[in-house]
């Protein structure tokens, strides 16, 4: 889709310039020295060559259509240079120059006509304020960054053009090859969302890494991302993740979602592989573009060294794998072939003095080890070590299926070693701890692909009756959904709410609660009383007519002396709910991702323990269960020490349900179920309080 | 104290070799390569002379003393060798052969008798099985390693010959300075205290970096680190993690108490920096050697790019530290100085264009900004970047008393700049996060250094009490002292505990309940119930003489139902606790580090939520204190949501009273007091239950 762009077999530099240091200028050399086999054409109205090429004084005068127009000519005069390209047919457009978003609002206005240009011809620019794009494998460096690097399986998409320049000068010293670089500037019109969905068809491309500082569109990124995870490894690694806060959220769960989190649940279901840091960044991609995926979690570490080997080995069982049992015949075989001394159990350490013959015979025994899923493969540099050859002969017992990832450890005496392993495919980290963790990345990425088909299960549910309360209290205008409405939203998803109406005196208050059945609640139902029990508005317990008359009235006149001037709409008289375990559910809509589903315990759990977990919806069954387990208080709910076990299933139904009610109607901004109390299984769980935020902009609507 | 090994006069090479690859040949051609000044003293008997130099038939024929002899012979020939050294009066030994300790019994016995040898002479040994010893400052490489790096401050030692080579051949790759490098060996004479005693005394020291897998002896380890912390910064690395388990534990505090848990607390007691990955070991070693301790938590960031800029903000925030303020002022001097599209906020954005001059002028703001402690510099390589000016304009801004820390990052394009930092005294980091988490560990060093004196209460305590319980449970073989035990050993160091006794008769519990004063609680006595409640065995809130009649009979019967074969001491019957917050203390004797405090809140908190923390003994009032403001659940107990505020320094003083009786009695292994009843302040703290296990070895003494 993106081929003028990636594969152009013409380029224009709109802006071409004989001044050495020149963006301009820089480009068209770029070009040149990078190899590019199509045509290039400079132009420039001032000059008739620039570098030995050919200069047309305009696009015009070149006669045919550029495939790729690159754009580097001052903000001001960039308007009239693309108009004029798309004019002579350009096929797509990179907007290399700065000063538009960026800089002002004026070149936020300039930015905006750009894209209406490109928009009308059906043209996809990219930029502007961008370094540009390279292709190493269609030898084409279309930046203004001097380095070209070898062509290989990692495609780059970053919204910092200066990491671009950091990323290529390592990926070269390196050798490390790239399919392609991408820097998306100011991502006026083409987003992370077009790329991932272009280098996941690129067959250049086995793994796309990506620098993020935010995106554009959280939706289709999510189903952007997720077609592409399914196809090869998608790594990304997202900066500003400390500057959430601020937001203002009226419930728990909006108080708990952070613009980080939120992320985080994104990139988990969509199958994004998230780097920790932006050395993380490379140590993944790099395994993911060379090694194949593994099937477990069962590693080998192959080391000539004991104490890497434990470095190695606690590293393993830190990230959620395990250190493997050889089978015996695998030992076996390996005392066959190994000094006396060495050990052949995992670690298997096959000395300081071990040759390539040992390492290629440690690593073809755990190839062949059917209780081995992967290998870690480390070597230090002592007087007998032949870094060179043993890199040879690790990678020639590579590529039987599992990965292999290696750990040469130190500096010059190495370094030969490690240009061997990686230019025979075998990734090198400095320590084992990065080996380990680029491992922990591929058997997570393979646990993503194993999962199972995502179901998302359809409830019945009374939707025209939700719509009624949300519209009567879009009307008045009314943002917080009190106790009495957001329990009727929730009955009408099929919710169990404890029995109760509003009373308006003590004697409707006794009807009420005779027709309910002693004993009741009662609550007082006024929108100025947000924290009811702090000013005497709950009364719990109430087990007969005249504690019923005796708590309502004493309720309305604690409430007249404490909230002066309050509008008191009534008591709501409600069935006690049985006790059971306290849980928290609750939703809060992500400004780019949407629904943000909360789970945790009840009170302290989530007060103080911050026990909690999101999930972005819509959210299957085992999702649901899979965000229940992930709580450290999950324990509770299994039951231990003498607590019985709770319907646990019930609870993954209201989460499912929260997400079915929150797709439905995107005027809720915010969900608080706090208490959803759940007793043994078989006996109903019950939403003992709600609370429902609508969005501000739902009253304009 | 060290000397003859550090800094001999004379080196004897016994065991010699012409033969090249041998490791008596490597030491010999490593020490004159090296540039050793003093005389060099090949032995072999077979030849005349070694790589020019002249050898010896035996050491006698050198006719004076060596300070330093070198063993490299085979492992059955080094206890002669060593007997023969010593004879002719060498000052110091390092026995560089393998084949003992690490091999098998018979090489355990060879190395006790090298031991023995160098004790009857007052001549301290290195090794066996190791590298050697370098000391770049005197020219000695006394190792079979063949790198000698350039001299500088970081002193290290290691448990892993391997590691040694690893660390060499980067540290000259990165022409990195070293103050020395040990090779410990099998640990046989010389360990990791003397290296750290050493090396705090050692001038050319500015850091102590050490990788350790054991260590020799808890207590002498903490009292030598924490005296070379307070001189300077000492780094740490364990391995072995995560191989704690398998220790078997009757208490709460002794399963949630591991190995790790231990060394961790004895670093953090000791001031000893934990470096987290064998990287971070050396990012954090070189930060120290190269900078000044920063003042606090406010850094200031610089950079040439933005993307950068937040990864290193985040990072910062991440960190427990703080991305400071600038001053008005100096906002205002970076604005004359620098272009104006720059950000002069913090990060310091001074352009992808910038030159060196900006640099120097915002690190030089930055320096002079009194509400900034520390400052990271991060250069990305862009089209005007000139990396080796850069690198030396921020040299020229360094030493101004903060500590600053650079990222250069890419590849060869900034190798020069790279190379220019290290040699002008900044760290260099391949990325912004290694940076700032060295950093961080200055800051936490820092702390350390500023931590108030550490002044022990000792508590008045009736010790001869405890004697007499301890014995008597001693004398019948007993290991677990029970509830009533435990108390009284409680109540002799002024624990309130439940006033109670124990009764054989329903008529004597109903006697004792009436002295107590009802309501009382009833709980069996019998060496073979553990978990009393669960057959029966426990009785609240007895609040007459009938009922405690009731369920004393009850109870015998259910007891001898349920535990046939039981013998019932009696039940013992105490007065009923008032409620409170329940907390568990306990203590746990760890086999290296002697007694680990524990802290937690009661219940799920300990069991689900794991939220302990742990203090080795003895502790202060504030070291106390911290251990509960560093749980999570620590809100609880300062009052969260309408409840009160407990008396938290009660807890503080329990846990200060288990520490002086874990230190009076080296017999109790584990206790547990669970729970520990706090109520408001002014309200007396209850020991509710408890048990203490005593050491089996008590049984033999």
């Amino acid at each position: 889709m993106l081929k003028p762009l990636f594969t152009p077999d013409s380029v224009a530099i709109i802006g071409a310039s004989r001044t050495p240091g020149k963006v301009g200028r820089e480009i068209l050399d770029n070009l040149i020295q990078g190899g590019f086999k199509g045509d290039i054409v400079p132009v420039n109205p001032a000059v008739d060559e620039i570098a030995g090429c050919r200069t047309y004084p305009d696009l015009k005068a070149y006669g045919r259509p550029v495939d790729l127009a690159i754009i580097a000519v001052p903000a001001a005069a960039a308007e009239a240079a693309v108009e004029t390209a798309l004019g002579c047919g350009a096929r797509a457009v990179i907007v290399i120059t700065a000063g538009f978003k960026e800089l002002d609002a004026e070149g936020a206005e300039r930015e905006r006509a750009l894209i209406r240009l490109c928009r009308q011809r059906n043209v996809r620019m990219l930029g502007p304020n961008c370094l540009g794009l390279i292709n190493p494998h269609h030898r084409m460096n279309a930046s203004f960054a001097k380095h070209m690097p070898e062509p290989g399986g990692i495609s780059v998409v970053s919204q910092s053009g200066a990491l671009c320049t950091a990323i290529l000068d390592w990926a070269v010293s390196r050798r490390l090859g790239l399919a392609s670089l991408v820097s998306m500037g100011n991502k006026a019109d083409l987003n992370e969302t077009d790329f991932l969905l272009e280098m996941a068809q690129d067959k250049n491309t086995r793994v796309i890494a990506g620098y993020l500082e935010s995106i554009v569109s959280g939706d289709e990124f999510i189903k952007a991302a997720e077609q592409a995870a399914s196809l090869k490894p998608v790594v990304f690694f997202k900066a500003g993740t400390t500057q959430a806060g601020g937001k203002a959220a009226s419930s728990h769960t909006g108080s708990l979602a952070g613009a980080d989190i939120a992320y985080g649940a994104a990139f988990k279901r969509a199958g994004v592989i998230r780097a920790e840091t932006f050395e993380a960044l490379f140590d993944y991609a790099t395994a993911f573009s060379m090694q194949p995926l593994p099937a477990g979690r069962r590693v080998a570490i192959i080391t000539n060294a004991g104490g890497p080997g434990i470095i190695a080995a606690d590293a393993v069982e830190n990230s959620a794998m395990e250190v493997g049992t050889l089978a015996s015949s695998t030992a076996q075989a390996l005392r066959n072939q190994l000094p006396a001394a060495a050990s052949v159990g995992n670690p298997i350490d096959v000395l300081g003095d071990a040759d390539p013959e040992r390492y290629s015979a440690a690593v073809a025994a755990a190839q062949s080890d059917e209780s081995i899923d992967a290998i870690i493969v480390i070597l230090t540099p002592q007087a007998m070590t032949r870094p060179v050859e043993t890199a040879r002969a690790v990678a020639s017992c590579a590529e039987r299926g599992k990965p292999v990832l290696v750990s040469f450890m130190g500096g010059t005496d190495v370094s030969a070693g490690r240009e061997a392993l990686i230019s025979a495919g075998i990734p090198d980290y400095p320590a084992p701890e990065r080996a380990v963790a680029a491992l922990r990345a591929m058997c997570d990425y393979a646990d993503w692909l194993r999962r199972p088909p995502r179901i998302i299960t359809r409830f019945p549910a009374n939707r025209r009756r939700v719509e009624r309360l949300i519209n009567r209290h879009v009307k008045t205008g009314q943002v917080q959904m009190g106790e009495a409405a957001a329990k009727s939203v929730l009955a009408a998803y099929d919710f169990n709410v404890p029995a109760g109406r509003i009373a308006t005196t003590a004697d409707e208050a006794i009807e009420i609660a005779e027709r309910i059945g002693f004993p009741v609640v009662m609550k007082i139902v006024s929108r100025e009383v947000i924290h009811k029990s702090d000013v005497g508005g709950v009364k719990l317990n109430l087990d007969s007519p005249a504690t019923v008359r005796d708590a309502f009235d004493l309720m309305m006149m604690r409430i007249r002396q404490r909230v002066p001037g309050a509008t008191i709409e009534g008591a709501y008289i409600e069935q006690m709910c049985r006790k059971g375990r306290e849980v928290i559910l609750g939703m809060s809509r992500d400004p780019q991702f949407g629904p943000m589903l909360m789970f945790g315990l009840g009170g302290i759990f989530v007060e103080v323990m911050k026990d909690v977990t999101f999930h972005i919806a819509p959210i299957t069954e085992q999702e649901a269960l899979q965000m229940l387990k992930s709580t450290k208080s999950f324990a509770l709910l299994r039951g231990v020490r003498g607590q019985s076990r709770v319907d646990i299933s019930a609870i993954a139904t209201a989460l499912q349900r929260i997400s079915q009610l929150a797709n439905d109607f995107k005027q809720i901004q915010e969900l608080d179920i706090n208490p959803f109390i759940v007793g043994e299984i078989g006996t109903p769980a019950m939403a003992a309080d709600a609370r429902i935020t609508l969005s501000p902009r739902t009253r304009q609507g």
